[in-house]
């Protein structure tokens, strides 16, 4: 039985060059970036990754060239979510083939699944499932929750290797963590960054934060801090993890947001390009200075 | 410039043998049920056809099947609707070439989209399609409405010809009328059976109903009436409706009753199989026969 | 066993001097100025009347003048809705001796009770009415809905009198005339005036509506248009009411549009002040002045 | 300047005889109980004291008797929040006369204010306060927050004293921490039990804990080994209250039942009575034999 994954395992952004195309030059760059930075794993085709407005052709060959690039070097993580049990399954037979080393599945977000039907959906596609799978939390995007009456249940599920949880919800949390101390194989991860610091001190594994794409080793330090139980130190590193959200998550006034500043921010880096797939676009200038700006303060380009 | 389309639209169940096979002879069967019924198109690939639940494999399958089936006797309306603008695209450009006349999208439903943001969408989308567009408004499954302005702005987009609304909301819908008064060859379709009396007295077009697979007579009688003011007769026929969908919609306790209703009945008529995609599964035993006494009770079968 | 109330019923403002004084000869003009339109009924107290927002001692001389002034020329409905069962009980008592014919109670909008709970609740309350009682269905605002079956059960409460139902949703509505058939003395009333038209055309017995304050001949004369089945007649006053409703709820940018327009327009009518109890505001100049011109526009003032 | 409030502050239950009679023997056990258990203040009028479902007349009973039987040993916090500004004045009038040191106000629950309604609201109500007031976020039941700009604005007010936070988010409540730093005579508490080993490991006041009725010295012995930087044993009394919480709080199936859980232990317990106000009626003997086995288990009973 194999070691949960932990640390900060940052949701990569999808460098694009323009809808359907991939900037695969800035693929190298951010995943140099981050393994440089220190980090756990990466985890492609998340929310923040824009999996799901992304063509099958473009995130097939993201695969491909990820686990390619990463070259066994840290574990990567492929976001098969789909509305269609089909595609999903197509997508993680794709990613074990590439070299992926786990899939994360959210449920199905267009119809919302009731929970005795969402418990037969998981049941059914871990039959199918090639390689490790996490159940992936994320309420306010999917409609629904995995219960944790579902995750329980789980428990019993072989392929099942732990939880990442987006819902914002730290009661829920802790509910997993009670639940995942009977698989010691069993990781469980947090999404938003701003809860990463309490999570690890209250016995969480890490974080999928997406702010790791820009200063992966402030989210790597924060984590050790935590994990070493070094109460003082997470505080100032928790404190600035709060600032770059803060700062970097405001600019836009849709929920947008968060992943048009995460882009922005990363070409300003000179990492990658910022394009977006539709519904969204990229920033514009005047959001674009505001986001320079702000980097600025913290630091992050001079 | 066209003529508006009008009447009852049928939202087709996609009959499947497996999660990834469909029931050719159910299909055809089913298209002929309706066609004889009277019924003014066909719709495929919208929520009652599962469509965001299958493959892309058998969602082009399911279109060149049905395009050749229907020969040109009524359009035939795509659900195009994807997360994936670029499959989006794909879907258009099949159905245009295997017959189809009409594509119909709603907002993407992974992302929800600002307004702003979702404008732009449908700016982008309508440039790259090859047949004249409904916009659908689901917001119950996809999160967000097409705001009335966004729809008044869509009146100069010579690819858009009109609006189907399943949002259940009728102040909404008399100002989707009031709007697309302006445009001649404009359509506006309800969702829901129960309020297509209303929606046609007051000015709608007709209403692509789910129950309609079961019985499209009734339905397309009950426009018939509702198109030439005879309120008495449009209020038997509205209670007839509603009777239906009291009775066949109300077997399962989930949010899926409706699907799965109108699926085990279509079955238990002898027109196709119930099977379905996941995240749901057909009714079993119980439930199916509860939906047979209905149908019995309903006069729909012996 | 009596008839059941029809007509339009319209829901009063509360004219206000200040938070807690009312304007006591605006109140009477008010009254004159809607039975003097023809209305079958006065509702005060309601959503639009800002019932929740005033003091107890504010709320009891509202009843009081409301039920000297009208000395019995139509009905006096009081909106008894609160948190507290035993201040709801307490207003119950003071309208039956003020002279009021009917209360109003929507569910307690604090807590949201479960089905069963609210079930009990109403047996409970119905049991301590002094009045004939109608159920008021809020949804938006109480949280909860008085769901079908809980109506169903009040068929057997001599103390219900019927429903107004303010949700929005027909095919609720629907169903809600279907159960009310079985009490020849209940009333099934709707709240949005958009939806009075098809209400009444298809079973409804009237509308409490909170634009009738302004214009109460337009929609008496709806109502007995649609009571009369004259579509044609119906379809053109219902565009009336649409535009007065369009025009006149749309000037700010909150919900509280809707009755801080009607306040600001009947204080323009010159029928009372337009001062609002906490937490909203009367509309400051630059709104009045929009307000203004679209009375104009409809021919309310010159 | 005032030193902020910190520590566990228990939202007392209201001890019930039924609808309207208070316990008043088991509102002096409870007080004694918490006083006991080492708490720093005592919040009454609460969610969790059904504040909005008791009459007026009760209401300023209970918080003559508690402040009373306090006897200014601890801080007694008075909930206000109501859907009238007149009542919640007069009842913080009768507060600051009967003794009580603080005030709480959440949003008035049935009209949604917008955020500049609220901005305006605050201000007004500041202003009739004659005590120092919270701000207390519960957008669960009051459909609204007090956005953080508004919390930032309240900096200038020197009738605001800190913020209670039940929203269950804890990014919204790391946010108020950095904005609280600002006011060194502020207080940021946190609502949900489950949360308060986090908020005060990173910055928080303390909690105002429901669970705290049944056992204040482990919210108390947990609070201090947070405030003392204490991990291991915050962990191990999180622990603890997580097992308490999700063993008392699951028994009902709706949401009232973390109320009634907690007045049917407390009636286990001998110290008050379990009549609850409606819309909320007492748990059964079913639930109450589960409540009992399971404060067994948990040691508070043998």
């Amino acid at each position: 039985m194999s070691q949960p994954l932990s640390g900060i395992i940052p949701p990569l952004v999808t460098p694009l060059r323009d809808r359907d195309t991939l900037d695969c030059a800035g693929l190298e760059r951010l995943i140099e970036h981050l393994i440089g930075g220190g980090v756990s794993g990466l985890f492609i085709l998340g929310t923040t990754g824009e999996g799901p407005s992304l063509s099958y052709r473009l995130r097939r060959e993201l695969i491909d060239r990820t686990c390619k690039q990463t070259a066994g070097r840290v574990p990567v993580l492929v976001g098969i979510t789909d509305t269609s049990f089909t595609e999903s399954v197509n997508l993680a037979k794709h990613s074990a083939d590439a070299g992926a080393t786990h899939v994360v599945t959210a449920p199905p977000y267009y119809f919302p699944a009731a929970p005795p039907e969402m418990q037969e959906y998981i049941q059914d596609l871990v039959a199918e499932m090639p390689l490790p799978m996490f159940l992936y939390n994320m309420p306010g995007l999917t409609k629904v929750s995995f219960e944790i009456d579902l995750v329980r249940r789980a428990l019993d599920m072989p392929g099942v290797c732990g939880v990442k949880d987006s819902s914002c919800d730290m009661i829920y949390f802790h509910r997993l963590i009670e639940v995942a101390k009977q698989r010691a194989d069993w990781s469980v991860l947090v999404g938003p960054e701003e809860l990463t610091a309490e999570a690890v001190l209250l016995g969480g594994h890490g974080g999928i934060n997406g702010g790791a794409n820009l200063n992966p080793k402030l989210y790597v330090e924060m984590y050790q801090a935590a994990a070493a139980q070094d109460l003082k130190r997470t505080r100032e590193l928790h404190a600035q993890v709060m600032q770059l959200a803060g700062s970097i998550y405001t600019v836009g006034r849709h929920k947008s947001a968060i992943i048009k500043g995460i882009k922005c921010g990363l070409s300003l880096l000179g990492i990658c390009e910022d394009h977006m797939a539709e519904p969204f676009q990229r920033f514009r200038e005047p959001e674009r200075a505001m986001i320079r700006e702000r980097l600025v303060k913290l630091g992050l380009i001079s």
